[in-house]
């Protein structure tokens, strides 16, 4: 039988350092030896992409209740199809954006409540947890202005971003011990080596490890 | 102010002559005076009909959450873009198929537990309820019977299609206020008249009547 993986999740605001530090932790990852997937929200199955399409089209009013329910299909068809048969194959599964990305943005537009918008991306996904999230935190400002041409999400101005920083660190202080909040502003090889100090202890000293 | 308008919902299963009298009741109201709006879920708004082609795609499994999502999906914009409008412009909506048939299809594939499907499909519409649903009611091989071509659903069999039967009788049953339970093996006259009866009450008699 597979040894069971783990499931680490990179969140945060535009411009805060996913990608390059998620980048990262999978090529240290590979090349110790451990399987990894890399894998994203919202999109990165064939029925997300269609529903994709759905939420970027610009012909329709969508109405708000149709648009979360749309990034829950997203979502439930992921975790199906993409993160449960890796994690079920023993692999480390580092996924840029999950139910937390969620929460804070459908939060921050405030169309409906959040624990509303918590309760539905929870069931979409069967409850699966992360083992570990990255939560790349920096000040607004500098997010934004690290980020180059602005999509929909990022043209919405100061306070909406403000409110979805709110929400990713709220969420990280409720439950400290599956987070790890890192300043995205400190000097890049400095939080990689501060996300490989703690990935360590996640894939070595968990019982059950790969 | 606009008058409020009345919501009708046709359920049952196929077979039923909800089609035939559905139309029939459209033709009497909008002959009498009534501004009538006729509509059916899934798929009658551009949104729906996307949604739809995912669902009925081949080239994927789909999982059951994200197709109950995609499901509420349609629930959501079609209530939004279509039934409340029309609602608020006091038209009499006439609705082929609306939460009882999600609760009774897909609490009979049962992929998924009753209550979540239940809570889910209430939430995509915000909670609007029919003011009258008719439950077209016919044994299970007399539905099936009269159907052409068996769709995926028809094709599920008949122990499917009792289940899908017992749960409409057992909405209808637990809210009989709300429902008119007809036998769809009746004289189609007969069940033509019963119905007329019935929402007669119901455009004339209620308060803020049209």
């Amino acid at each position: 039988m597979a040894a069971p993986g783990r499931f680490i999740v990179f969140e945060g605001g535009d411009g805060a350092g996913k990608s390059t530090q998620s980048a990262r932790l999978a090529d240290w990852l590979s090349q110790a030896g451990y399987p990894v997937k890399t894998t994203f929200e919202p999109g990165d199955t064939p029925v997300g992409a269609r529903v994709r399409e759905i939420v970027l089209h610009t012909d329709w009013d969508l109405d708000p209740r149709a648009e979360a329910l749309l990034y829950a299909v997203d979502k439930a068809q992921h975790v199906a199809e993409v993160v449960r048969p890796a994690l079920a194959a023993g692999e480390i599964v580092i996924c840029d954006r999950y139910v937390d990305s969620t929460i804070a943005y459908q939060g921050a537009g405030r169309a409906l409540g959040l624990d509303e918008i918590t309760r539905l991306a929870w069931w979409s996904v069967a409850g699966l947890r992360p083992d570990l999230t990255v939560l790349m935190d920096v000040p607004v400002d500098q997010g934004l202005a690290r980020t180059g041409e602005p999509d929909r999400m990022e043209s919405q101005g100061t306070d909406f971003h403000q409110r979805v920083r709110d929400h990713f660190l709220g969420l990280a202080a409720a439950d400290p011990a599956r987070y790890l909040v890192v300043n995205g502003g400190d000097p890049k090889d400095q939080v990689t080596e501060t996300i490989r100090a703690r990935v360590e202890t996640l894939v070595r000293v968990t019982p059950g490890n790969i």
